[in-house]
């Protein structure tokens, strides 16, 4: 197979051959389910929904696991709460709650961007024993200590430690923020475990006490348990690949596990050229964003940039990409669907065959884009010179290619539809009163009537005629 | 508040009060994620869905929690598999990755239904460390006992078995199966914790070795888990009385939680009169049902019974249940949306009353639903005589009660909106067509340029007059 990537662990393109033959395990770190979905949310799981669309349209069988966080670190002593007010348990916060409504809101998004479900979606509070366990493992090993209930990952005991991110171990003790009260030995430490003080609200009894696992763990465990010691690929964002996978992997190597063989991570979105973040309350929300914006624009963007560059999100850049899919969308629209003499379908064996390179180059969706919009063009020109089975086969082929790989919606939404029902009904009963000024009964009735044929009812009212639906 | 509802545990109607002032905690067990939702799976959803709506509607806030099966009894050893071809994680059958399919295939069809998720869906998976602990409790109080690495409730040591489904444990022994090889010490006795074989797919470590939870200790664990020890309202399927429930209250109470207040239970299915089930292969999967029935039909279906009251399913049932809500719909969208001279909207206080009534009568949606049709009955004699305040009030009052407590939309599906939108443009473009026969090219030209204002754009072909949306 000729698909290359580019493995963030050699730094490199690399040929892809799954571990399996025709099967492949892909493990993507997915969201904290305690807020409303962003921007930041939607490159990943679009990115990896062409990914797993391309590996499957090889024949692959792909088994996609993306986890969901939701081990929350609510308390109980916010300012929000009354302590003394709060017996009952449906008095307080409940942090499953809270996660239960994140979970929908971020599903509800990604079916939105097209974004097909996962495999498997584990939850981190879902694999506590299993934390617990590959904890126990890591203390075995000598690279784990316990510290006043807590555990930590020992870094000075793994020299393998920073070979993802390319960290000097050393260096990073410098950089660290020294934290007033800790129990750890040394900053580079991360915690396996940690133990949950009194106003912790979800907490586990463990070995070492009540507590609740750290963030990294959940990863290096839930990957392994649905795909195997080894799998294939390993996908996060780039402001993950430093602490969070790396100390994944030094958890999971810790372990005597080999772990993902291919790591790949996007990039950042940006919004007019500035870094978007959640702490600088720099972030688009989604859900705002799709009362203003087709959620098939903002996937078409996202893919208008190679995943591995920054993608910007300024007004004009969205607004440059809804254009285009609009001229995608009509040209689209304009194809017959079918056409009685036809070009064979091998019509745009080239288009496809340049579709297929840029995706196996290292997923270049830019590049596969430019592919359709100069089948647009072509076809374009077939339709108008007269050649609809040309035009017909470039229909079948963004078929194929911009809905079945993009996963971009090649027919304009539904939503508006009513409106414009409306407006059409409207003008036909114009059409009907006119009928009527010049005395052609006969065609204002058929008018009526027709419209009766589509369960559509006419009743004249002092105010002019009025029309609905049956049924 | 003057609610009554029917409670199994008592065998009488009950005024229900919440617990907590202001809040109510209900749990209704749910769906077991290992094969396609059918229509069993529908109608305990629905009520309690109205059940909320209605809680909700008097001012209370409703957790509302659904459990998920998830504890597949999946194993290696099908005829389907080859043990030794097997080898690696990925080739071989994963549980969760049914769980997960059969998980979004319930909720997908709920939302179809025009169910609303629950506040919290918590997964049997997810709880294994709290079901544990609860089987600890339950041994340390002499209910329970290990044997071969399995736990069971000792039932001859809890003398209120049977106190919900009013069954004799002295006569449970005569009717239960003898199994041929068991652990148990008693046949009435149930499993807490069992052992997996080699062959068992999920497995956890416990204090006896490594195993999986029975399947009633999920719901003890997890409904007191979230809505605390004591809660208002439990619900299930009649067929789950026994042992489900029997055994749930049994381990609670056992544990030393008071449990459930209320337990509700909705009546079975039947299909011609004969008792839908599985086991039979009498049974309609969900999706194949919605491709030739509206959703919505299905479920003002079933709300027209009483939900302790068996539902047929007949196609003369289904049929005469369409043709209702097609007239409800078809009433709702001849009245106006508002009318500038109006009617206040105490002009329906009598009907609002009387639903109100019906449904606080241990929630009897068909006679709140017949209050519907005597509404519209009133309200298209009022629209006829002219008096429009009064059926735009009718119309308000549907969107209160049918919209918003019974969940059922209004409005016909937007689906249909495509097809008929084409069959309208036609019959305007024969007008046009009509025009020119006449010579109005004037007419003619005008039809064009008023479509082309929605973005319709009409091209001449030597086939006659094509169109197509813009955009």
């Amino acid at each position: 197979m000729p698909l290359q990537l580019y493995n963030s662990l050699s730094r490199r393109l690399e040929a892809f051959e799954p571990l399996v033959p025709g099967r492949v395990g892909m493990y993507v770190c997915g969201p904290t389910v305690y807020a409303e979905p962003h921007l930041g949310h939607a490159r990943g799981p679009i990115v990896f929904d062409v990914l797993r669309r391309w590996l499957e349209r090889q024949g692959l069988s792909v088994r996609y696991v993306t986890n969901v966080t939701d081990v929350g670190h609510l308390t109980d002593d916010g300012d929000a709460e009354d302590k003394l007010a709060k017996r009952a348990k449906l008095e307080r916060i409940e942090p499953m709650e809270v996660a239960e409504k994140y979970f929908w809101a971020y599903f509800d998004a990604m079916d939105r961007l097209g974004v097909r479900r996962p495999s498997i979606v584990p939850r981190a509070t879902g694999h506590v024993i299993e934390q617990i366990e590959l904890i126990e493992t890591l203390l075995e090993h000598g690279l784990a200590y316990v510290s006043n209930e807590s555990v930590y990952f020992d870094v000075s005991s793994w020299s393998a430690y920073g070979e993802l991110s390319g960290r000097d171990p050393a260096e990073l003790v410098e950089g660290t923020r020294v934290e007033v009260r800790s129990d750890k030995r040394d900053p580079r430490d991360f915690a396996l475990w940690k133990r949950a003080d009194a106003e912790h609200l979800m907490r586990w009894r463990s070995p070492w006490g009540e507590g609740f696992p750290g963030w990294h763990i959940e990863c290096s465990v839930m990957s392994t348990k649905y795909l195997g010691d080894e799998f294939d690929i390993h996908g996060g964002g780039l402001d993950l690949v430093f602490p969070h996978h790396e100390c994944e992997l030094a958890q999971a190597r810790g372990a005597g596990k080999p772990f993902a063989r291919f790591w790949l991570h996007w990039n950042m979105l940006t919004l007019g050229g500035e870094k978007m973040s959640k702490s600088k309350g720099h972030v688009v929300d989604l859900f705002p964003l799709f009362e203003r914006i087709d959620p098939m624009v903002v996937r078409f963007h996202l893919l208008r940039s190679h995943y591995r560059s920054l993608s910007d999100f300024a007004d004009e850049a969205l607004q440059a990409s809804a254009a285009g899919l609009r001229r995608l969308r009509s040209a689209y629209a304009s194809w017959p669907s079918h056409a009685g003499t036809g070009t064979p379908a091998e019509a745009w064996s080239e288009a496809r065959r340049r579709f297929a390179a840029a995706l196996d180059n290292d997923l270049n969706t830019p590049e596969a884009i430019a592919v359709l919009f100069d089948v647009a063009r072509d076809a374009n020109r077939a339709r108008d010179s007269g050649d609809l089975g040309c035009a017909a086969a470039a229909r079948a082929l963004f078929d194929e290619l911009l809905v079945g790989i993009l996963g971009i919606e090649a027919a304009s939404g539904e939503g508006d539809h009513a409106e414009l029902l409306g407006a059409v009904v409207g003008l036909l009963l114009e059409q009907r009163e006119a009928a009527r000024k010049r005395r052609d009964f006969a065609a204002a009735d058929a008018i009526r009537e027709r419209l009766g044929t589509f369960d559509v009812v006419v009743e004249d009212t002092p105010d002019g005629p009025r029309w609905r639906r049956l049924d």
